[in-house]
């Protein structure tokens, strides 16, 4: 089984570096790091044991790829736009597509592009950075909750693909649930996201510090249940002690900085658009507005535009 | 008539000095500035003409005032605490005190404390700073509307009271207004407020940055509306064009921080409750949750406690 993975990030690097250790044929498409990884390989510091794979198939354009029968689409959602141009080069007919991207809708974007392959949708639980050139930190966590996208996120149960894809992970040691509801766990994912990857960047705060405050801790859970009620209104179902589970589990992690944080820090666009703009479009198409949510997107867009031209200004 | 002004600040300081300037009796309560402005007097540099007093009736103890026909209450509304030891020493009986503050309730809680004395509400159109001791920098503007605090802020009506302090400011080329409705005029001003003070502070944007932005425009649109809903729940009428007249004077005016950016970037305390806190109280009180606006309040409350941890971290 021949596997192409888009994108050598902290999550493409992390899970293709195990695939790829653990013996699997794995090719990776890069972009800035294509030079360095091609001559040096990959370095995975991890707190699980370090390794580095020295001789990795290394790609910069998708036309040099072999076809594979699976892609794993690990690119930030904000680099999508290049996704039409080099899936139909990688993926087989009928080939298998895992997306490991955070919010809501990726699934429908790439299924639209590659009608005739399979879609499944991955939701990733990992603490993982790039910290240089072909050098991902794994920091903890690793586990994937795979479930396949049917046409409006309609419930799938578990088929062949999943299976395969589950078995291919758990070969390689990474934790793998199957889900039959893929709209619902990435619904679920948001009712985390969505208030913390935020408010981080709004107010420049790690986690711990955003649940020390009681003020931020009564936003962080007005914006989870109205994430709960945005998801009902869009035909999932959440219990509304899960928002009390997240914000036990956020007081017990350790000083944390969401992935949106580390991206604006890094000068990186923010993925505002799959993780707010579009659950804030579903919500309101079903008759909820997720009022809390949407002024902290609309601060966010804000803060998005002007650190790119601050950017442009320094140049 | 005597007249007591407690703070010396960018208000205080302002319409104390025109008084002071133009032959009335005035007598400053000051705190940090009290010995300098004793020995050097207060420098007011305006863009309708710079002046000196280098004779100011200054008191740093309010039980060393003469008793006040008039107190006007010129503090931020962060120091009211400190009111209930001062009034009492400086108002006569059935004297009149103007309250020159910002937000919603600060009239409420000075009637509680000098049951006596008749209440008059004043909102200040003011760009003025203090830029050292004693010396307050006008930039523009200046005029004020001045109404009774009845209980609950009922209409009032134009009394006596207004009549005679809107003749004293107009004899010092004060622009003054009157209101019948000053719980209409504390909503109308709120309108602005609420966006415009809370954005700036967290985004740390001036007034052009937000406007010139769509999401930040529209977020600031949005909280007006909610404002204006607010006030509606709350019995003040304000029509929705007053949104839109709002954002193009806004859209006008040059480069500007609100008075709570100002705070906040020179180490203050931020008028976070009665700007924000009292009236999402009493909106909520009258059964409309205003959410976008308790979302930017719980965002000061946070950013107001770390920048207070900050300071102490620091000495």
């Amino acid at each position: 089984m021949k596997c192409g993975i888009i994108g050598a990030g902290a999550v493409g690097g992390y899970y293709g570096g195990l695939l790829a250790k653990n013996g699997f044929d794995i090719h990776f498409l890069l972009h800035s790091d294509y030079l360095y990884v091609k001559k040096n390989g990959l370095f995975i510091e991890s707190k699980d044991g370090d390794y580095h794979l020295s001789d990795v198939n290394a790609y910069s354009k998708a036309e040099d790829m072999p076809l594979c029968d699976l892609v794993i689409v690990a690119l930030k959602t904000t680099e999508n736009y290049q996704l039409p141009a080099m899936l139909p080069h990688i993926i087989k007919d009928n080939g298998i597509i895992l997306i490991l991207q955070n919010g809501l809708g990726v699934e429908k974007e790439i299924a639209d592009m590659v009608p005739k392959a399979s879609i499944l949708g991955g939701l990733c639980f990992l603490c993982s950075n790039k910290v240089g050139p072909g050098h991902i930190k794994h920091l903890d966590y690793g586990s994937v909750i795979i479930g396949e996208y049917l046409h409006e996120y309609r419930p799938s149960g578990i088929n062949g693909n999943m299976k395969l894809i589950a078995d291919l992970f758990k070969n390689a040691g990474i934790s793998v649930q199957l889900t039959e509801n893929l709209g619902l766990a990435r619904w679920k994912k948001l009712v985390w996201n969505i208030p913390f990857n935020g408010l981080s960047v709004i107010l420049d705060a790690t986690t711990d510090q955003l649940m020390a405050h009681p003020s931020t801790r009564c936003l962080a859970e007005n914006v989870m249940r109205e994430v709960i009620t945005g998801a009902k209104h869009c035909g999932f179902f959440i219990e509304k002690e899960y928002a009390d589970d997240m914000l036990k589990l956020t007081e017990q992690m350790t000083a944390y900085k969401p992935s949106m944080k580390l991206d604006f820090e890094a000068g990186r666009q923010m993925e505002i658009e799959k993780i707010y703009s579009q659950p804030i479009y579903e919500s309101a198409s079903a008759g909820y507005d997720m009022v809390s949510t949407r002024a902290i997107c609309l601060q966010l867009e804000y803060l998005d535009i002007k650190a790119a031209f601050d950017r442009s200004d320094s140049h």
